[in-house]
């Protein structure tokens, strides 16, 4: 272990160069006009419906700050080391199965698909939908509280990253599986399986100078699935646009739980 | 980021000695009489409806072979260093802070807790809490097809493991939290987001040495939130037993799919 670590310099070398690679290459080709989203679409009914209801969602006050490196270099340091290794193996996303394929799932059944989208057209389709979709959300399925919490973590339904990231990776959960014998396979634990898979996925993708958020764009999951052409037993767990950050990128200045509110030991 | 990596050798001598030190204290005082199952407990209503199906389960013929670190360490490479940097400020369980901590959360709710137990008689009461509904389970609430499929990766309701990890972690998702007005406030998509921290923490403990198995103690979440005093909004979602793995212990042979079958590029 300590021998492979020693080595860590060179592979952080490695990967700089490659990732550049990869992302600049399709810089150019990704930048899209926004969409036209002028147009009121009508009210239509949840697909979410498990997250449908009438709590507060309560959101403090967030002073964003400009974003830098060494900002999160220093939150997320632990992170900062996973993806070496994988990307000692890394062409294009690969990545996605060193990280999301090493991890444990119920009876070992795999229950994930990673669709890697950076084709212009079908980003700009991915983002025609949600942005449609999502207006709907603010205007009138989620209501007006949550809609004003929203407001002070800057997000509304225009989603221009949709167009500009170079990379969208959209992550399905397979709820169900096929046996050799045309059977149903089950896939217990499906949900817990892949977002565990995503943890590691996501904190390596971030933590190399790439950056990424964690979206999971409500009552779009049907829609996208079908424009991917993913079969039906596949759900739509979480959206990550991958890329550099702009020059002038902003993060919210979060505050985190002491250690005390979130651990027990006994 | 090279300068940091470049000291990785001396964290890990840091890690492998303070992992050591806190792990083998407790060692002695976790070893306890495998407790006495023999009563059959009467059939009990299913808690976790959601996992009752009638689908098959289908489970690969296993090889086990026996465990070996060179394995996890080829296995799980990237892994091995996603506990260097955290345990730079190791002490004690801070480490699922350090993991858990730094991972996103719908609408930054943070809705985790941690709950270490290395008390030898909680622990206990913990097994014969799962053991009592496992038998259950395997009797009664499984059916013959997911039972006769488990053997063959050896699993029952006999969890000796219980009381000899010396450490387990049971991880609670917040369902929802309060307002400081009282008022409730949601917690969207917080299996999601407890997941996603759970995968950085159990990397982290699989790779300096230390071995945990994900289990999700089916039926057995209630009685364990009372045993454990945690409010009643808060869930049972995974229970991680740490340890050291035995000179007998042996992993079964997992293949894993290949990378056509979990990614799909556009």
């Amino acid at each position: 272990m300590v021998l492979f670590s020693s080595l860590t310099p060179v592979f952080i070398a490695v990967i700089c160069v490659l990732i550049g690679m990869i992302l600049k290459s399709t810089r150019k080709s990704s930048k899209k006009e926004k969409s036209d989203t002028k147009n009121k679409p009508d009210s239509r009914p949840w697909v979410d419906e498990d997250l449908r209801d009438s709590t507060d969602l309560h959101v403090e006050e967030n002073v964003h700050s400009p974003f830098s490196q060494s900002h999160y270099m220093s939150v997320n340091r632990m992170r900062i080391l996973c993806l070496i290794s994988a990307t000692l193996l890394l062409s294009d996303f690969t990545i996605c199965y060193l990280y999301a394929g090493t991890s444990p799932s119920g009876a070992h059944t795999e229950p994930w698909t990673f669709v890697v989208v950076h084709d212009p057209e079908i980003k700009h389709k991915v983002r025609e939908i949600i942005e449609e979709e999502e207006e709907v959300n603010y205007r009138k399925r989620m209501g007006d509280k949550w809609v004003h919490d929203l407001k002070r973590l800057r997000t509304n339904w225009i989603k221009e990253y949709l167009d500009t990231a170079p990379y969208l990776i959209l992550i399905f959960k397979q709820v169900y599986g096929r046996l050799p014998n045309g059977k149903k396979r089950t896939h217990y634990y499906n949900e817990i399986s892949v977002s565990i898979a995503c943890g590691i996925l996501l904190a390596a993708l971030q933590n190399v100078g790439l950056v990424t958020v964690t979206s999971t764009p409500l009552n779009c999951g049907p829609r996208l699935r079908v424009l991917l052409h993913r079969p039906a037993n596949e759900k739509l767990l979480l959206l990550l646009p991958v890329g550099y950050p702009s020059k002038d990128a902003t993060v919210p200045d979060l505050t985190r739980k002491p250690l005390d509110d979130i651990m027990v030991a006994m």
